[in-house]
């Protein structure tokens, strides 16, 4: 449909607006595509709406070829199906709740698997009726503690999200590669620059999953890439755990007198002073340090846990989440150490811990099991390994142990992957060392496996008419937060260059002057281009001088514009624009529309297509 | 799309869901394109999606061609807009209200007026920027104290609401005008019958309203309409007042004992016994009846309100409200007469209240405006006028006065709309008698005027550069609810029967028996169909007898079925049933395609316009 400027509800802003942080904020607010209402909930005006349709389209599209059937939920739930899957609490306050006027539980649906786990319920009833696959893009409420960047992080959002239902494992990862293949469809249709990293699935519960970044960085997600291929991100990265070391010539443990060291450096200096080795001098690389950290499990108890890892890392508390998750992390404050004198605070050596512990003993627990009590768990970094020799606290002030031999000296009840991933680590497939990179999360894809089915009942009859446990994927597109990333990629100082598959309009007709011929050709232009099916803005304002025009279609972003102006009385040409190459070009007038429309053609014909992934 | 039966998201039920009380919800849930989570609350399926976009295709294109521009606001917004503007509290409990995680007010949007006053108010600046129109396709959400009848009337349901944006009242009549007509197109493009009828505006405010009516057996909302072509809804309608009487022959009042005269009739009685009346027997429309009521003002102040009518009419609680708004009325209450000895219950008459009272008096109040104190304010039915004749009660106990003249002994404070209106009544344009309808509301326009824009400060600069309130309309369209009044009248026995602008597949192939022969042919038909453009379901079930497959079309309604069966081996044809009006015809298989096509074309061609309208 043609539309003019001068009607179109659209009012450009010169300056960014105060809260704007990163580009696609301020040039999607300056250029009238959203505004804000509140923090995290925006609005989407006419060319904002016109762009998100188009993403939506693409994705609807490679939703229905994968077989995908699209339903649409309400935003508002009853909170039952959400408290039978624990997630009414376990969302904590980002999920918004309320009652309704018969003082009923309600929430606005952080995603809703608990929902299409019920409807699949519902309808299906037999291994005949899967694999299913449903979908829905729809509006997502999340009270995030800190929205950010516009629309890449709001507290109302647009999302796709998509359930399969399967028979058994094959099927879910069937299933699985089908999405994925969509997912890869999709964002390179887009025109996105995508990596797939491995991730933990999290409060989503289920065993697999693999999160869709966009390297930006304006990303909030931190992953790692080697050049081999390998991704993940960084809860995701398992440590290669290295050989085990001969540790035959190693000298004994040794307990040196290490005053005023309050940190690893000071240590390490002393150590070079007093204790110098002969081969090559102590770095913190050859310290074992050991953190304290209280575990808090969903059921209440509480539980404090030693880590060691080398003196050169940090812990990384979100991976050390992962890797102990349910169970939430913090680190250990004075009170938590009360009733452990073995812990010396500042001189933790892995002697006093574990299963080095000499309190440590095995019991036989309430239900038979064997439990390990009288003495904090222990677990040690992945590079910790046999034979390796650390310098250590020797559990009493002021004093450190060298030469301590993991495998003679101490122990571990495990491992953990607890310390941060440093770029120029290797990658765990052997594909070269890592770099770390920030991007935007795009998609998600999971196994949930059985927890909603379990959690609700689902259940199919299968070949042999025994009832068999529905297993599950979910998979997530942030529609909404596609929009941001394409525009973060598509502008330049002056404003956004859209790509054509997702441009609002296809092409600005811009009229300059006040030649009384330049508009009336300018309009029937637009008008022939508007027959011919092509998506016009034209930019019919009078009393608007060139430059403001010029500076408003180039904030706007449409992909191709067409100036008729003073080159019309003087050559009988107009100019077409390229808004994302920037070339110009200059054809007669009556050529004009069969040129913009080959433009416009060529430019959809160009458009990535996806075929072969 | 072509869609198969084996895999399709589509589970029928034979019967009717235990809380089904009309057609449509029934069918509805049996053909599987809705599911209820929670009361009031509907899934939309993908059968129900398919109907849902093609209803909101219709609209969205009468809505661009008459300019309005699509904008899309989030369901949950912050609660200050609708404070500024009273709706906040003026909503009561029909309002989801909830609180974010920062203890913010927020509510679930019921309508946008306040929003969409402010966006436009944040884009428009000057009177060349008007007029504007908006709107928006969107789940609106309302805790409705009786959701009922499906998706009728539910808490959640999907509504088109537009506004328009105009610098004076001229140019507000032309945007309602226009609205009116799209409004007219949109419902003769669906096929549906409507009716639009003068409305009171309600909460929305305004003074200009109209409800298109769907005409139905099921709807909640009772409307009048005269063969001239009159339509109201009930609320609306004004009584014509009749010319006033000569009096001069009625006798001088007359007060009679009446004893034991609990009701109108046992009066009637009494008084054809004990008084006949020479030329007529007496009837409850001689006598005139004194109701007495509450008002309660939006302030919080109460106030008593005597209403007198002919006897033989009862009180119209909505009417009277209307009459009355914004007070709420209450019948009054045993307290409600204290300090009112005046007020005799059950004997009440003229001439204690109004300015008939000895009491009432003219006082100066503090604004220095005059106000009537002293009596109880009387406001009369307007067929009450001048002249006519009345028993009413004697203001005291087993007493009632005949030939009590108005305009002779006494008067009133004003007219009141406040009874029944009834079949046979005139309509106040003289187009004849009124009969009684009930209507499903399936849109309502209404002239806002500057309610809005005046609570929230919304001007734009005129020709002189000085700032003017901008004016306002307000129309909307409840797009599920245009569903449910579609599905009421396509419907029979067997289920549903969609015209096809709307229907979910526009041709069913059907294959019947067990012969690969025929399987094979109904799967290159429905392929070649799919090809040709044309939206197919393929029910390609090898276990489900030919009888399941039969019902089942005729419950999902889709227009066009084609039957590939025995036929084809026998005599080389197939079947085209059209579900509307169950024509059945043969074509040989090789011309099938091609017949189905022009079939589908011929009623693609034959649905309603609109134009013209």
């Amino acid at each position: 449909m043609l539309q003019t400027m001068s009607t179109a509800f659209i009012r450009t802003l010169r300056e960014d607006p105060a809260d704007a942080e990163v580009a696609s904020h301020r040039l999607l607010v300056r250029a009238a595509y959203v505004r804000r209402t509140a923090p995290g909930i925006y609005t989407w005006l006419p060319l904002g709406l016109a762009v998100l349709r188009k993403i939506e389209g693409i994705i609807r599209d490679e939703m229905n070829r994968i077989g995908a059937q699209e339903v649409h939920f309400a935003a508002l739930q009853p909170a039952e199906p959400y408290k039978d899957s624990h997630r009414w609490d376990e969302y904590g306050p980002t999920l918004f709740r309320l009652k309704d006027r018969k003082d009923g539980d309600y929430l606005l649906a952080p995603t809703h698997e608990e929902m299409f786990t019920l409807l699949a319920k519902d309808l299906l009833s037999s291994y005949k009726d899967l694999p299913t696959a449903l979908y829905q893009i729809q509006t997502k409420y999340r009270d995030e503690a800190r929205p950010r960047a516009g629309i890449i992080r709001g507290r109302q959002f647009i999302m796709k999200d998509s359930y399969s239902f399967d028979i058994d494992d094959d099927g879910l990862e069937a299933s699985y590669q089908r999405h994925r293949a969509a997912y890869e469809r999709i964002f390179t249709r887009l025109g996105l620059e995508y990596v797939p990293v491995n991730a933990m699935a999290g409060a989503m519960g289920g065993s697999r999953s693999e999160e869709f970044l966009h390297p930006s960085p304006v990303g909030e997600d931190t992953f790692v890439r080697s050049v081999g291929g390998y991704a993940a991100n960084a809860e995701a990265v398992i440590t290669p755990v290295p050989d085990p070391v001969d540790a035959s010539e190693v000298p004994p443990a040794l307990v040196v007198d290490t005053p005023d060291c309050p940190t690893i450096d000071a240590l390490v200096d002393l150590l070079n002073t007093e204790h110098p080795r002969a081969d090559r001098p102590w770095s913190a690389a050859d310290t074992l340090k050991n953190i304290v950290v209280t575990l808090t499990w969903p059921d209440g108890t509480k539980e404090l846990l030693v880590v060691g890892l080398p003196g050169d890392r940090e812990v990384d508390i979100k991976r050390l989440e992962a890797a102990v998750s349910p169970a939430e992390v913090a680190m250990a404050e004075e009170g938590d150490f009360a009733g452990h004198p073995e812990l010396v605070r500042g001189y933790i050596g892995p002697t006093a811990v574990g299963p080095n512990a000499p309190s440590r003993r095995v019991e036989t627990g309430e239900d038979g099991r064997e439990v390990l009590v009288g003495s904090v768990r222990y677990l040690l970094d992945p590079r910790v390994v046999d034979g390796t020799s650390w310098v250590a606290g020797a559990n009493a002030p002021g004093q450190h142990v060298l030469h301590l031999v993991r495998g003679r000296d101490f122990e571990a009840d495990g491992t953990i992957e607890a310390a941060e991933v440093r770029a120029g680590d290797p990658a765990p497939d052997g594909s070269g060392p890592l770099e770390i990179a920030r991007g935007i999360e795009l998609g998600h894809i999971f196994t949930l496996g059985r927890k909603y089915s379990d959690a609700l009942g689902f259940t199919v009859l299968d070949e042999n008419g025994k009832a068999r446990t529905v297993t599950m994927g979910s998979y997530g597109i942030g529609v909404s937060r596609v929009m941001a990333a394409l525009a973060e990629v598509n502008c330049d100082e002056h404003g956004l260059a859209w790509p054509i598959q997702v441009a609002p309009y296809q092409v600005q007709v811009l009229a300059t002057g006040k030649d009384e011929e330049v508009f009336s050709t300018a309009a029937s232009l637009a008008a022939e281009l508007d027959l011919a099916g092509l998506e016009v803005l034209y930019d019919d304002r009078r009393k608007v001088s060139a430059g403001v025009k010029f500076a408003d279609s180039e904030l706007l972003g449409v992909p191709f514009t067409v100036i008729v102006g003073r080159d019309l009385a003087q050559a009988g040409t107009v100019e077409i624009r390229d808004r994302r190459s920037g070339e110009r070009r200059s054809v007669p007038v009556e050529t004009a529309v069969a040129e913009i429309r080959s433009t416009v053609a060529a430019a959809l014909e160009a458009a990535p297509t996806g075929e072969g992934l």
